[in-house]
Order: C-alpha cells, then structure tokens, then sequence
C-alpha cells in the first residue's frame, strides 16, 4: 500500500512529491545585478507584497494612499531565489520545475547557468534539471520590468490614477494594471500560479483531456479521452466515467499504444449541462488511471466534465434586411444559444478580486462566484483588462452553473501588426484555449475588450484579431468567437444615472434601445461604498465632506473621467439638496445605484429577443473603491444595488417601464406594465396591482391587471398605469407591482418627489417621512 | 543545341514533352454505365459543347431560347476517354498526367483501375501513371452530376432563369451557373483548364515562387525565391532579377540544398508596381534556370513580378465614436491604400465573359481587360459566384494595372458547417490563395458575396468564414481579407435609375449616402442591348415590341425581379411616352443608364474621403443579355454607358451634382459644382463655365466659375448654379460643365424636359430636335 501511495503522488497530475523549498525574493536596477537583499517570499504571491513586508512599508496595501509606495517598483528587475541540496534520485528518476505561471518576461538560470527564458505568463513551465545538478543548487528566477511601449507621457508624470493603458499594447499581458478608473497603476509580476520542484518516476502521465461531439439531438456524444505521458508504451489503463448522480457510465480498460493515444467510446441519453435558471450544471467525474508492468500506478487523473452546446446565434428580429438600397448588413449575432434553447444572458462583468493574481485562489474567488449565482445570472463576461484566470475560477463557474465569455487579455489599446508580439501572443493563445476549452462554463470567446473603437483604434484588418480567430478555430472551434465586444449592434455604457448630453437619466435613454441593440455587454451605474467599507480605508479626517486630492481620489471617487466622477456629487446635490453627512451621501448615492439598475437590467430583458444580453459594468473589484460601477465592494460586501439586481434578474417578474426618476407635485405619473419571464415555462393567468406608498403608510391602488397567462420564454406588454400624484410630505415614494398570488414576482421601485423648498426631509432606507 | 532544347521542354513549367492525344466524351445515367457515345472533345472546354455539336443541337447556344436544349444534362454523367499507347520511356522517365482544373467532382481512371478521385475544381491533379502502363491504355474521367442541395423546388420546376443557388451550397463551385438573373442555368462541368499527359526526365523543377517584404519605406525588401522539385540536391541554379527598364538588379548562382530550397537576397531601390492611375503597373522579370551536374538544364521558369503593398483602412472620417451610449463600433474599413497612398478604388464587378469556364482565355480576357484599363478603373471585383479565374486574368491585370478584390466562389447563400464541405473548401482554398497570391494585382481577398444578409443568413460564426480568414491568414497574412461584401458601413445597391419605394431617382437616393456609406462595391442602371446587338440574338419576330415569354426572357429583359425587370419599361413610358420602335426604346433605355451611371459614380467620388470605393455592377457578361446593368454586351461591345462611366472615372473631372432628371416648363434648374481630384497632384486656378444647350444650338452660359485651385487627391466644392428653365421645343436639354483651360475635365449631362403634350419630339442622339 505505502508504495502504490508514493507512485501515486509521483505522477506530475497529483504532484505531491515536490522538494521542501524556501523561496526568497530581491530587486535589483540593471539585468546583472545582485539584489541588495533577498527576502522571504510568499510562491504563488506577489514580490511587491513580499517587499512591503520585509521593508516595513505602511500596510495594509489598500488602505488611504499606501498603493503609491509601490509605484517604484516598476521600474526594477526582481529576482528570486531557492537553494536546495541535489535530491536522492533513483535511476530513472528526474527532478523537475514546474510552474503554471511567471508574469512576464523572465530567465531561469540553475547555477549561474540559464536554463529557459520566456515572454509570457499564461505557458506552463517545465525544465527537467536532473542532469546539471550539483551538490549544491541554486535556482533564479529574473524577472525584467515591464515593457512600456506607446508612453506618450514622462514617467515622473506617472501617478496611481488615470489610464496608461498603452503602456501594455507589446504585451499580452493585464493592460488593467498599468492603470484603470477602478484600478491603481501596480504593475503585477512575479510567480502568480502554482510552482514547485517535482522528482519524477521514469513513466508518468504528463495529460489527459475529454473531448466530445454531441449528435444533433444533444441526446449522444462521440467521446475521446486523449493521453499523454512518458514512457507509457503498453502500459495499462483504466477509464471511468461517472454520471452526475454517480453512475457509472463508460468504463473501459486496455493498453496504451504509445505516449500519445486516444480512447475513444460513444455515450447515450446524456444528462446535459445548463446553465444557472435553466437546469442543474450537470457534471459527470472522469477517472483516469494508468498502471505499468508491474501492475504500479503511474498516474491518476480525476476531472470533472460537462457536456453542453453553446452557439452564438441571430435573436429573432435581427436579421432585418436593411429596408431601402443601398443595402449594409444585418447585425452581427449575439444571442446565446446553449443546448438549442435561446438563453438572455444575464450577467456582470468581472474583474479582479484582488490587486494581484497572484493572491487570487479558489478560497477568495468562491465568494463571489456564489454571489453571482445568487443574483440569479446565468454569465460572467471575463473582461479582457485582466488575466486569465486560474483554473479554479473556471471549476467554480462549472459548478454553480455561470456561463463564461472569455476574453483574451487585450483591451483598449492598439496591439500591433508587428511579429515579436504576434509570436507571443499565438504561443500564449494556444496554451489559454488548450486549458480553458474544457469547461463545460465556457460560452464563448473574444478577442479583447472595446478594440474596434475610435479610442482603440483596431479593425478586422489588424493581425492580432485575425490569428485569434484562428487560433480559436484551430483549437476549439465549436465555441463561438467575437473579435471584440461591442461588435456592430451591441452597445457599451452609459456608467452613470444621468448626463443631459446622453439624453437624460437611464429612464429615458434605455427605453430607445429597442431594436436596436442586441446586446448591453457594459452599462453600470456607480455609487459610493457603505458607511462601514469606507471607514476601514479612508482616514477619519478625510471621510467628510469627500474631496479631491484625499484617499477619496486614490479610490476612484474623484477624478477619472472629469472631476467628480465616480462620485457625481453635483448630480446628487442637484438631485437631493446639499448633502450634510457621510449617510446621507451614501444612501442617496446608493439609492440611485439601486434604481438606475433596475431600470438597465428590467428594461434590456423588455427588448428580448432583438436583444439577448445585459451584463452590466461591473461585478466586484480588486481592492476597496470609494466610488465604483460595481456590486459587490471589495472584500465581497454586498452593496444594496446587489439585491435590486438580483430582484430585476429573476426569471419570471411583473415589471414597468417609467418615464424618469423625480416628480414635481401635481405631475401625473404613468408606468408601462410588463410580465418578464426567461424561463421556458408558460406562465398561468393572475391579478396584478400597481400600488403607490407614500408618506410612510399611505398606500394607493391605482391599476387592476388581469394577466391573462403567456408562453415560455416571451415577455407580455401589459396596460399603463396613470395617477395624479398626490399632495406628500415625504421626499420619496414607491410604486410596487404586486401579484397577490404569487408574492416572489413582486416588484417595487422609489422615486424622488421635488418636494417644495423647506420641507426637506430626512432620508431613512428608501421611503422617508 | 538539340539536347538541351529537349531537356528544356522535358520541365513541367515549360510542360511541352506532351503526349499527343485526342480526347472524347459521353454521358451516361449511372455511375458504372458506359455511354452509348464517345464524341469528339475540345478539351479544355464543356462537355455541353461537344455534345451540341455532335448531335447537332440548335446553334449557337446564346441564340434565341437555344439554350434550354442544355438543361437535361445536370442530371448525367459525363465520361472522358483518352486511348494512348504506352510512350517509349528511358531510366529514369515518368509518365505524368497533369490538369489545372477538373469541374467538380469526379474518378480518373486507368484501364479501369481507379487512379484518383477529387471532389474540387481548383486544386491541380498531378498523378505518375508510369507503374500502372500497359502497352495500350485508357484513361478516363468520370464527372459526377452537380450536387443539388437545399432545392425546395421540385426538379421539373426548374427553368433558365431565376435564382437557384441555394443547390451549390455545399460545394465549393460557381453558384451563377445554377441561375442567375443574367446568367441562364447551365451548370459548367468538365475539364476546364490546361490538362495534358506529359513524359518527365529523372530530375525537374516543379515550381518557384518569389515571396517578399518591403520595409517601412517601400524602397528595399527582403526577397525569397523558394525552389520545389524532384532530385534537385545538387543541382545548380542561376536566378537572375531584371527590372522593368530591363536591368538585371540580382543575379545569384549556387548549388541546391534539396528538393525544396530557398534562395533569399535583398533588393533596394524598388520600383513599386501602382494600379491604373497613380502610376505604371511595373513588372520585375524573374528567370530561374536549374542545371544537373552534367550540365543539362533540367528546369526554366520566367515569371513576372510586381512590388506592392495593400492596406485596407479606415478612410479619413470614418472612425466615428459613436456620439452618445451605448456606443457601439465604428464601421469597418473599406478604403484600400496602396504602397502607403490612399486610393480611391474605381471599378466594376468582373463576371465571367464566357458561359463556361473551360472557353475562358487569354484571347477573350484581354479585350475586357483593356476596356476596364480604358475605363480609367483601377479595380475589378472578381464576384463571389464564379469561377477563380484561370491565370492569364491575373496575368493581364498584372500587365495592366487593375487591381483585383478576389472573392472566393461563395455567394447569396448558407454554406453549412458541415465537416465535408469544409474539407473540401479548406483544400481548394489553399489552393487558390497560393496561386493567386502570386500576383501584383491582388488587392484584398472576400470570403464571398452578400453572406451577411438575410437573404444568405450566415454570420461571423459560419465555419466557412472563419476557415477562410485562417487560410488567408495562415497563407498571406500581407493581404487584406474581408469575410464578405457588404460590410457594417458599405452599401450594395441600388439596381435601377428609379424606384419611388427606395427614395425615387440615383439623383435623389445617391446624395442621401454621405458620411454613411464606405464603400458601393455594388450599384447598377440597366440598359436594353445596342438594336445591332439586340438583332443577332433574339428572332426578328419577337423583336418589338418586347413580350415577356419571349427571348427577351430567356435573355434577362423580364421576369428577373418582378415582370418588368430589366428591361424597366413602365418606367420608361412614364418618363419618355409611348415607345413607338426598338430604336426609341434603347435610346431612351440607354440614355438613362448613362445618366444614372454618371450620378453614381461622381456622388460616390464627392463623398471621399469617407467613401473609398465605386464599382459597379457590373462590367460585362457572359453570354448576350437583352437587357443588362453591365457596361459592355457579350461579346465585347461597349454601350454607351461605358463611355459615361470612362469619363465619370477619369482622375480629375469638372463635375454637378443634380437634384433629378426630368424638368417642368417653368422650374428653376440647380446644381452644384465640384471639382473631383483624385490625382496626388495639386490643381492650379482655372476658370469654370456652366451652360444650358437646347433646342439643337441654343446657349447659355449661366455661371462663371473661379475655381481658387486645390490640394492632391482632394475635392473641392464650388457653387451652386442656377437658371430659370427658358421655354425649349427640344425633348431634351443639356449642361456642360466646360473648363476652357482644360477641355479635358469638361463634363456633359442630360436632362428631360417635359414638354407640353402634342410636342412630342423625335429623340436624336442625346439632344433632340
């Protein structure tokens, strides 16, 4: 038993016989150099978080202005460090490194001796070192600072704000670092996945992959499980696959062929994989094991496989033929289609849930998977500013059913025509798809963020967007791919509540979508954080009133796109008078968060199936924003715009339509009513009553609806609501939808009553008296 | 002497060792039977053809309705038979049989024996028949019936006219032969390209190719000559390079590595090769001669090559931020720059010139070459429902500066994502862009025609597009490729001088495209046929009055979109009256062609530099159409509108635009005035005069311009002209823009004037009397 055990943890998929190694880390200005020092370093980490603490910065890292010590950083060299004693190897055997990522450009040296240098930080390493080791052995790892292509500003001019992302454009690498309106300029490098120093056995199995077709009846699938190893030769394997609820459904044994060799089986009455609010994700567990000669195991791989279909297709009514010559195109598709059934993608962009990828692990990232599962989304637009993410990121996303758009880490910028970044990116494109293919969570790809824009400057000519596509077709071309997003027919933005040269407040500009956008890719409406989230990182003496030039700036509340966004103080106060507290700003900032959601997510779901996405701007963040578009403030607190966007998100609501947000006495105020229903379930007859609450326990019925019942998966346009607003006391008031007969569809928004100067009132979560 | 010719002719590139042979064909129902006759065959050519003569069809084939005799054949068998004896072979000799195009899918055959299938029309066949000979022989070729696929109309249905292509959706193969509303159905099969038995020497050359890269300022390249042939190790070659003033600018020497070698070199002080009107079509003369060690010459290729760079852009104002959110894309680029210069792209889509492939030549290519040339166009769009032309059309265009937009043979239909087609448009793709990329005059290559539309249905996912963008990626990457035409910004149509539901006349419509419209890669007015031309074709009992159900059907003049089409003719009588003769009815037809052709051509040049692209639809035709938008009647003769369009196109013009074409007693007549520029040359001060003539020799000048002068490759607008319509007995009235300086940028429109009833005229070459 012991042995088979050792065997077992030998193979490089359990990776369990791996050195004991200390790894240290220290910067250096130019290539050659010794680092000063050499600290202990945290691998996977960051070597800025590994300095701060040996060099005794002011921590923690997101707190008030302590990002900028950091800023330094970028312009040296780090090197790490390991010192190890040759191993006892057995013939046969070999010590290997290993590591799943190095960010960005670096040289491995054993000895003095370099060993592998690479640019790029998505390719797997792996250096057999067995036959230069000595008695003694030190390993480093160099890496160079990043490149700074298309700088148009000096480097003293650099500060933590603002965007630099053509800094990035050689690079396939986060252009979100280099600075972003939600991201300090930190620049991450170093080791950032899993690495260690491995003694391997003389066979063992280095891969395998599942991959399947599904007949047109997504009833069967061919299914190939794809080996490969060393030495493996008439080695002997056993194959099990076992269904969702633990039946086993393939079980196969033979003898491989050679290094490389396929099995292939056929399966039947498969039990698909759906996605969140359309079926369970149905994952079966593949066990792979292979034995030699003597009956040891060299290898064993368990995984986790969904079988879905994903097509991107046309939604009904967009394929409308320009109506008069001369004749343009249709829109391009941008409807999902998963397991043959039209699905409205509802979902959020996600960014970094940390400053670094390094400190990024299935522990941190669960959270806020789960949250977006509870949200009621069915995607994640993985936006292309950031990495790739690790693989559990993708695990998670398999499990609690959320789609994934994947876009490759290029955003906003021009990347070039030009062969030495071309040659990294295909190397580093095909080991991303090679790896992120086989998630059944996969939706689609694309090529990067926002790149066909004036701002970009990118077109379907530019050879970065052409070798994507073919990458992508090479290596997996079942899944759709987009060049970009928006493609021709969706739409980005807007970000905030309300701009008079964009048309007004949400409420008006959303409602001119119809048929016309088929996708809202990106929209957000910002708010500050909660009272408590901002106390933990701005300093007391700078937390009211919020101004310029404070850690309020450093955190994004001031000063990205012109002075006072994302906090809009002039709108609030144009909206709710001066503003006297911290509270107050945070309840009306909220509030209005709240509400711009609803409108956004409630009103793009009233324009299916001309439009098949909403997935707003953005999820989380990667370290805490004072001010943000997001939902969830940094370190997973939930803001109250999660729970509007979640109620706008069910899958069956009663919805209206409104005309603006604040009212003037003696206005009438009319709503248009709505039954939203994503499910494919029909929906039976019910009463619906629109109610106006007011000055706190005032309460009008003004509009009985009969439903009279509608199909599955269709929206149903109901009767407009009218009442002349009453005399009220009360700053706010509500319009709740309610269905007596079925309570969870209910729906209630607020509204601002311009109440006469003077009788200005107190705000108290969401009605005030 | 003697030996070294026979050496020469003995390379496959010479190809002149040929075995005499005499060709024959039959056609029969089943696979495995044999035809009830062998007739003689004109190889290449059409089956169709020799059967036609054989059995003594009607002739010719473009006379009257002769062509539905053809229509039974789609649904045979055609077999050809070749009997040779076995040629007498030295060691060492092989016996190849060679063809550059069997049309479509189809066995060779060796004494019964089968040698090799294909399903594919543009991928060569090269197969060693040495091992396989008897001392007598006989080779055949079985070509298989048409695919017939997605047809939702029964087999007896099917007439020569009207739309069918969505039979040819899954194969790669001219989708117009199945029915096109200028094409009759008649679906090409057969041999169709240089096909020959030859007898090969031990040692040749089978082909070289020169690849090269210019560098930033198109003065120096980095040049290869890669060398493929059989037993070559050794061999030693002479490469020489002459300039097109004749200099020999390279000349190397040296020993073969292998049978595939690569000869690199550089080259400075290039003379780049430019597109009709920005300078000469220059053509470097590349001589490669291979010698064994004896001192034989075993291989010679001489090839012509042309230095260019293609760059497809944005063109200046088109990168429009989309004004307010959500934003989506700006259009995609659709203006060509060639070796660094803007161009604006001026042309018509090339069809083919003959019913069949196999009856293309040199011979009958040059002439409409030479006309396109004279027609001041600098592109010819290569449509997406033909054929890949054979190589003396790129070879002509090379010659004569005509840049060519290849699309390849996809069309107005949905190509499936079906692994069979694939395969099969993978392979021949490959091998279309590896001949075709050879030569100067390619500008860009399309994935095809109108597939963005709703009438096609296929979008950016279509297997079939992305395959196509890897293989012009993965082959030449350097030239620009589109998935298809339209594209988001570019506009096809419209087709007819008026149609009141698309905005009325050219004069009204075509303005309206300003800042919207990219590129018109497709615009068309129809004409009937000159009488000359009308007489040869259609019998002089049908002639007039023009009847639907007539050869006027047969040949396109009705039934095509809708009765009227294209013949137009309420138009006309709405326009002109009562059209008492043939004679009157192609004045009058041709007349408004002229006129139309005139607007959209100048309105599309006044809308540069957001508009980089007029080419109309369509240059000439395959066999004689009654009526047609083309510029020229098969077989190569010019219609007026070709003149009009030649002096629309010239590179600089005094031009107007109108507001519409027929004018009431009494109107004030307007138009503006321009002076188009498409020259890098900047145009001095000239004075510009407007006149009015009528009534045979009335005048008036009516403004007197001065034109300030104006910058390179520039428009400029100049002012409005206007004059109360004086009263004319004439039925017509003209303006000439006349620049007395420069006679040569005079330009002349035509105008109806509505007289008064009873005044009807008699219309007499474009001013009446």
């Amino acid at each position: 038993m012991k042995k088979l055990l050792l065997v077992v943890i030998a193979s490089q998929i359990m990776a369990q016989n791996k050195l004991p190694i200390n790894w240290t880390v220290g910067y250096h200005k130019n290539i050659g150099d010794t680092p000063a020092n050499f600290y202990p370093s945290t691998v996977p980490g960051a070597p800025q978080l590994d300095i701060m603490i040996a060099e005794k910065y002011k921590q923690p890292i997101w707190y008030a202005d302590n990002v900028k010590q950091f800023l330094w950083m970028e312009n040296t060299y780090f090197t790490y460090k390991v010192n190890f004693k040759k191993p006892d190897l057995k013939p046969g055997q070999t010590l290997v490194f290993h590591s799943k990522g190095i960010d960005y450009e670096f040289i491995i040296s054993l000895n003095g001796e370099k060993m592998f240098e690479q640019e790029g930080m998505f390719r797997y390493v792996n250096i057999d070192l067995t036959s230069k080791l000595k008695p003694s052995n030190e390993l480093t790892i160099t890496i160079f600072p990043p490149k700074m292509a298309g700088s148009d500003r000096p480097k003293d001019e650099l500060n933590i704000n603002g965007f630099f992302r053509d800094n990035a454009r050689t690079s396939v690498k986060p252009p979100m670092s280099y600075g972003w309106d939600w991201h300090p300029r930190l620049i991450s490098r170093g080791i950032w996945d899993e690495t260690y120093f491995e003694i391997k056995e003389s066979q063992f199995l280095t891969q395998s992959e599942i991959q399947y077709q599904l007949d047109g009846e997504l009833k069967n699938a061919k299914i190939n499980l794809n080996i490969e190893g060393k030495n493996l030769k008439n080695a002997s394997y056993n194959w099990q696959l076992k269904s969702p609820t633990g039946t086993v459904v393939l079980n196969k044994s033979g003898k491989l062929d050679n290094d490389f060799t396929t099995i292939s089986d056929n399966l039947s009455n498969i039990t698909l994989w759906w996605p969140n609010g359309y079926g369970n994700p149905n994952l079966y567990t593949s066990t792979l094991e292979i034995k030699n000669n003597e009956g040891n195991t060299v290898g064993v791989q368990t995984k986790k496989v969904g079988f879905k279909r994903s097509r991107m297709v046309m939604g009904d009514g967009t394929w409308i033929e320009p109506t008069i010559f001369p004749k343009s195109r249709s829109v391009a598709p941008a409807t999902l289609e998963i397991n043959g059934k039209v699905i409205f993608a509802k979902g959020s962009n996600w960014v970094p849930n940390e400053l670094f990828p390094g400190i990024q692990n299935r522990e941190n990232y669960e959270p806020y998977v789960k949250m977006a599962k509870e949200a009621n989304f069915n995607i994640l637009r993985s936006w292309g500013g950031q990495v790739i993410n690790k693989e559990s990121f993708f695990e998670l996303c398999d499990e609690y059913g959320l789609l994934v758009w994947q876009e490759f880490p290029l955003t906003g910028t021009n990347y070039p025509d030009d062969d030495k970044f071309l040659n990294v990116l295909e190397l580093e494109s095909e080991a991303i798809i090679k790896r992120v293919r086989q998630h059944a969570c996969l939706a689609f790809w694309s090529g990067g963020n926002e790149l066909f824009n004036e701002w970009s400057g990118m077109t379907e000519q530019s050879f970065a967007m052409r070798l994507l596509n073919m990458q992508c077709y090479k290596f997996d071309r079942n899944t759709p791919f987009i060049y970009t997003s928006p493609l021709f027919g969706m739409g980005h933005g807007h970000y905030v509540f309300r701009e008079e040269k964009n048309g007004g407040e949400v409420f008006q500009w959303m409602p001119k979508g119809k048929n016309k956008y088929t996708a809202y890719p990106e929209f957000g409406v910002p708010s500050v954080a909660s009272v408590e989230e901002l106390k933990k990182f701005i300093p007391a003496n700078e937390l009211f009133p919020p101004k310029p030039g404070t850690s309020w700036e450093t955190h994004h509340a001031f000063g990205v796109w012109g002075v006072n966004r994302w906090i809009e103080l002039p709108f609030l106060e144009e909206y709710f008078g001066k503003i006297n507290s911290l509270e107050e700003l945070v309840s009306y900032s909220q509030l209005t968060q709240c509400e711009g959601y609803k409108c956004i997510f409630e009103e793009a779901r009233r324009q299916k199936p001309f439009c098949g996405m909403a997935v707003n701007w953005c999820f989380q963040e990667p370290w805490p924003c004072a001010a943000n578009n997001s939902l969830v403030t940094w370190p997973g607190k939930k803001k109250p715009a999660f729970d509007a966007v979640k109620n706008a998100c069910r899958p069956t609501l009663a919805s209206a339509r409104f005309q603006k947000f604040r009212y003037e006495p003696g206005e009438t105020f009319a709503c248009d009513l709505f039954m939203l229903n994503d499910k494919y379930e029909k929906l039976a007859p019910m009463q619906v009553k629109v109610k106006l609450v007011y000055d706190s326990n005032k309460e009008i019925t003004f509009l009985n609806w009969d439903f009279p019942g509608s199909d599955e998966n269709k929206n149903y346009e109901g009767p407009t609501a009218k009442i002349p607003l009453p005399k009220m006391s009360s700053m706010f008031f509500k319009i709740i939808v309610e269905v007596p007969s079925k309570p969870e569809y209910n729906s209630e928004y607020t509204f601002l009553y311009k109440v006469p100067k003077g009788i200005k009132t107190k705000f108290l979560n969401g009605v005030s008296e």
